[in-house]
């Protein structure tokens, strides 16, 4: 593998000016007006991975964004693994927060700065240029095989039936994904664990017009005082979700497990202070890494009515919306987590109004044992560049389609990330430090070798 | 008297003309964007005063939008009366809602559609008319002030002061307001008290960024949860607003008084029906009448924070915000309802977040007796136009300036508002009924005669 990792490191420039120009086209999924900007980033990446030495690359159509589908047969006989990444990125209000532009990026103070730098699009060119290496050092030890989705921040709703329909040409023995963190690079963690989604659109409609709140005000529901009484009753003074069945399905952790957990460092006091924030909140009797990685959570991400703009509107609103998103961990499933708060807002809508519960989109949790061999061969490729084994890691975050191709192809998925918590991802000035970048891509070269080899 | 109602019906379409190149006038108040508006609404409003017969009219400035002031003295011994309305108007949102455009009014089933028909342009250009006609007729029985201001609907800011530096100026017997509602021309009621109001903004911080809510949630506390546990926590179960010390103030109304305000009819099937709620809600033990009229509010009027547009973004936001107001009965003082206000949210904040209030504006609730010789003159003189004589009307409106001239003038005011239910004011569709215009210019006259003649 030597030559490999040599070879990306002459390449340092030149990969870090290809990242740039992927990074220059603003294909975020959630905005519908953004469509051609996911075909020319999904076409920019075709041309990459032939480039790199795909046999063959395809933009391919789905009912939503396109994927873009790459593969390289080395030896029929050899083991395959699949790449998963997205090109799609998050949207980047507000704007006046970035320093520089999201879609100008830079390199300042040894950090990559602009929207997908981290996530996913640095995250996924490490693979590219891992790939490249390996290729052109003739040291590629198995059948690669790459998928680029263009959806995944809005929940991926076009690609599971894609893969249905594709799962022959899917067909892997590991996946391979970097789109998640690390403690620090001082700290290596690989993520074991990655929580599961539901997320609703919630409208809650009281008179059927906007009414003057001083001839109307104090006789009649105000959508807006409902709705937040909904939501403060979704949570009780534990911090415990009052959903009825809520957490029926989760799997409570052993003492064993707590104490795994506990060993990875974590400075709660800094972790605050990097917050800025006077006191930590969330489930009793939890600690803060195990209220992020193992245990669910709700939060409301969106909420609006009423008079919102400038100045002071007099007005009890027709309406008032939330949006709301729930973070589920094993076993908890969740069509069923979205029926039971639908259920829930059933139970506890007061006559005066009526509340309209959409789930938007979802995905179930993800698990990996730190027993598994691509878990161990990921740990030595990282001791070999970091200088330290790995531990492993429950992330609270999602990657809805893991789960799903995982149980459709019957390969676990590797979730080999080298963000850190400080790049921003899904904020303003979203970073990825160019040491992450580089080291990233030897360690993908090296775990090539101890799992593959 | 009878020259003059001649005259105001030969004259009924030129005025409707006149008023409707008035509400042609975006003079929004809230709005900074529609200064120049204002300066406009008010030299049109400037000339048609002299046009009807002022002796002199000015537009004046004050540290807001200008005020138009004019009168005509007839008899230097004679009582004066001081017109007070309002050229500004409420912002226009949602703009899809509206019918016709709600600056391009325009007459459909015998109303006047747009923003201002009723409130305030409709009901202040009667005034105009109606002493235009007085003047004409020679029948003007007293002496005639006029005061337009531009602020109305933001809490009148620029007045209080302007009021107090001119208080000579202004000095008159009697105030007279059209910017009322009356139950129905069937039903004909003159307004006897006005509830106050204090509004204020609130802002909720939590982190000093967004963050993803996949890697955070659960472990920090999210600002729009902690807003909405803040505003459900500002009513109990009862519907009593649970801020300390809130009622303190309030004059409960005693057997007789209840049982007068229950003459009114109010059909209160009819009532919900029309806002196609399920049920009405309010403080317990309370009519629905006293819940608007006679006793104190909490209303949110806007709330927002995080992802409020298009798609699904899972982030927990740095901040969350909501304007909420009160309104407030006799003898509840604004300033010090704020301040309670401020007290409750430093004692309910957890340590979590930091909540920061600001008083945006507020005024004095306002009572007239019905014992009072206006109000009997008023009353006959409806008698006169729809066959009965008034109720008196509890409204649950706020007019701020009107108790602060009354304290400053030492005069009290009539409201002899002709204004519906159904007008829709501060909502998309604003109208106002063209025979609610004819038969309040009448009214007005005659309430000249009876009052001052």
């Amino acid at each position: 593998m030597e030559k490999a990792i040599s070879y990306a490191k002459q390449n340092h420039d030149r990969f870090i000016e290809e990242l740039f120009a992927l990074m220059r086209i603003p294909s975020i999924s959630a905005l519908p007006s953004h469509a051609a900007d996911m075909v020319r980033c999904a076409e920019a990446i075709r041309e990459r991975l032939l480039k790199a030495g795909a046999d063959h690359a395809e933009v391919m159509p789905t009912t939503g964004a396109p994927v873009v589908y790459a593969h390289k047969t080395t030896d029929p006989k050899a083991p395959t693994v699949l790449i998963y990444g997205h090109y799609d990125v998050m949207p980047v209000e507000p704007l006046e927060l970035w320093t520089t532009p999201p879609f100008e990026p830079e390199i300042r103070d040894g950090k990559i700065w602009g929207r997908g730098a981290d996530d996913d699009k640095g995250q996924g060119f490490m693979h590219i240029a891992a790939f490249e290496a390996l290729v052109a050092g003739g040291e590629l030890p198995c059948n690669v095989k790459f998928l680029f989705e263009g959806e995944e921040e809005i929940g991926s709703p076009a690609l599971n039936v894609w893969c249905e329909e594709h799962k022959e040409l899917l067909a892997a023995d590991l996946i391979l994904v970097s789109d998640t963190s690390m403690a620090s690079l001082d700290c290596p963690t690989v993520t074991c664990g990655l929580r599961g989604l539901a997320y609703l659109d919630m409208t809650v409609t009281g008179p059927d017009r906007d009414l003057h709140s001083g001839l109307f005000g104090g006789a009649v529901a105000n959508p807006i005082d409902v709705l937040a009484r909904l939501i403060a009753g979704l949570h009780d003074e534990n911090g415990h979700v009052t959903i009825e069945g809520f957490y029926d399905d989760v799997v409570e952790l052993t003492a064993e497990e707590r104490a795994e957990i506990a060993k990875r460092p974590f400075d709660e006091e800094a972790y605050r202070n990097s917050l800025k924030v006077g006191a930590l909140q969330g489930e009793a009797g939890y600690t803060t890494p195990e209220r992020t990685g193992v245990r669910p959570a709700l939060d409301v991400n969106g909420i609006w009515g009423g008079h919102t703009g400038e100045g002071s509107k007099t007005v009890i609103p027709s309406q008032a919306h939330a949006k709301v998103s729930m973070r589920l961990v094993a076993d908890q499933d969740h069509n069923r987590i979205s029926e039971l708060f639908i259920r829930h807002m059933e139970r506890h809508t007061p006559a005066s109004v009526k509340v309209e519960v959409t789930p938007s989109h979802g995905g179930a949790p993800y698990m990996m044992s730190p027993s598994h061999p691509a878990y161990k061969a990921a740990s030595k490729a990282i001791e070999d560049v970091l200088g330290k084994p790995a531990l492993p890691f429950f992330s609270g975050g999602s990657i809805p389609v893991i789960s799903k191709m995982s149980a459709l192809l019957g390969a676990k998925a590797l979730l080999l990330g080298f963000g850190l918590g400080s790049d921003n991802t899904h904020s303003p000035d979203e970073n990825y430090p160019v040491e992450n970048f580089e080291k990233g891509i030897e360690t993908i070269i090296r775990f090539y070798r101890y799992y593959f080899g």
